[in-house]
């Protein structure tokens, strides 16, 4: 069990004493908790204000920083890992900034009311495992094509070819025919020749260029040396990537809507 | 002031103690936020396990949820709003799940040791304004033409004619040539009549049909009627959902790189 007299809650503290404690808290990389009425100031890109309310911030051990309204699942304000903070208080408001370097960004957060300060000292190693299906690897390309190449063009997916279906069938920015043969896990031999069958199948009635692209998580050893004797190429990609696509676009979606 | 007896902070609350709080809290629509060592299961479109360890759960007053690990700006899990909740405890676990309809989703967190419980009842108004720059809008679009119209293919930005330059220059699904004009606020009789120039100087070069498309938040009464009359097409296009896009990219493009 992991020593729990690393965290410290305090409720409503005085102002001084929240500024020390947030300083510590983040030298010491713990994770911060800090809810209270604040406001937002953003500088760096784009620029951004937010009027004064009750929201949560949380300032994590790796330097990333999310402020939370009390609706939506996205952040109104964040930035990623890697910041330094300045924390400084003056007339009754705790002023944290959260500092990024390249590209320059400055995000501003005004307390002057706080009513939970946690600093956690928690330990995390559990193992994380995403199970995304081909189905949904293929959706993922069919709504952003680009995550297997810049420029691509779907033509059809599922195509009917001889000797079965093409998962993802598209045409690059040269203008060429792209076979995709989609697996879930590694790809092993089987894979690439089945995806040889349905390229050379589709060569026999097409006149222009085809090419083959096997899109996977990784590849058996030895695989690539067979791709490449084929004149068949492979694209690495993540199916945890695929299934996060999916369901950002399609909440997204959703939200539009409404 | 809002009343602040509507929150309460719990440290290292009892397992029976916990789950009846959470109950209390989901149904009251409070904003709860949970620290300790748990689990979670996700089933839905793909499937997820999270394997034990110590995070932070965020549960909104809209029914949106949030897993935060030590590490990392984005969540572990995550619902949007409009979740179902279903609270239990068993053999010293607390088990919290989060039904959504549709699509079928089921997030379920499991905590046998929780070090703070904090029932929030924020009170949040406070407006959200953000600046983009026209070239936040630019770039937005080089990296997701999609965000215009499905299939669009970026040619050229800042493309060199008679008048002045094109912001973005692309071909369309069909093959069309395609002239974009941004305005990162409300567009008036100008940005038309450019865009009518620079569409005019285009089409003295070209065989290929050319389409003009003036993209920005919103247009000015009777410029609808404008661009019907010269044949040039209006894309509502929201400034700060521009500046995301571009953050999100360059953020995921460097952790990639990493």
């Amino acid at each position: 069990m992991p020593d729990r007299k690393s965290s410290f809650i305090y409720e409503n503290p005085a102002v001084e004493q929240a500024a020390e404690t947030i300083k510590t808290a983040i030298s010491g990389r713990k994770m911060l908790i800090i809810a209270g009425n604040c406001w937002v100031d953003y500088r760096g890109r784009a620029s951004s204000t937010l009027n004064p309310g009750e929201r949560v911030l949380i300032i994590k051990e790796d330097g990333s920083v999310l402020v939370h309204r009390t609706k939506g699942y996205e952040p109104v304000n964040w930035q990623p890992p890697g910041c330094i903070f300045h924390t400084s208080w003056k007339n009754n408001v705790v002023l944290i900034k959260a500092i990024r370097r390249r590209p320059h960004e400055t995000l501003a957060v005004y307390f002057d009311r706080i009513y939970l300060l946690a600093v956690l000292g928690l330990v995390d190693k559990g193992e994380f495992s995403l199970y995304a299906s081909e189905e949904d690897m293929q959706k993922a390309i069919l709504l952003q094509p680009s995550i297997v190449e810049e420029g691509l063009k779907l033509i059809v997916y599922e195509k009917k070819v001889e000797p079965g279906f093409i998962d993802v069938y598209a045409a690059d920015k040269n203008g060429k025919l792209v076979v995709i043969e989609i697996k879930r896990k590694t790809a092993g031999k089987d894979a690439a020749l089945q995806l040889a069958k349905y390229v050379d199948s589709l060569r026999k009635t097409v006149t222009r260029d085809v090419r083959g692209i096997l899109v996977a998580p990784q590849i058996a050893k030895g695989v690539q040396k067979i791709l490449t004797t084929l004149g068949l190429e492979f694209k690495q990609l993540d199916p945890r990537r695929c299934a996060e696509i999916v369901k950002e676009k399609e909440t997204k979606k959703l939200i539009d809507f409404y």
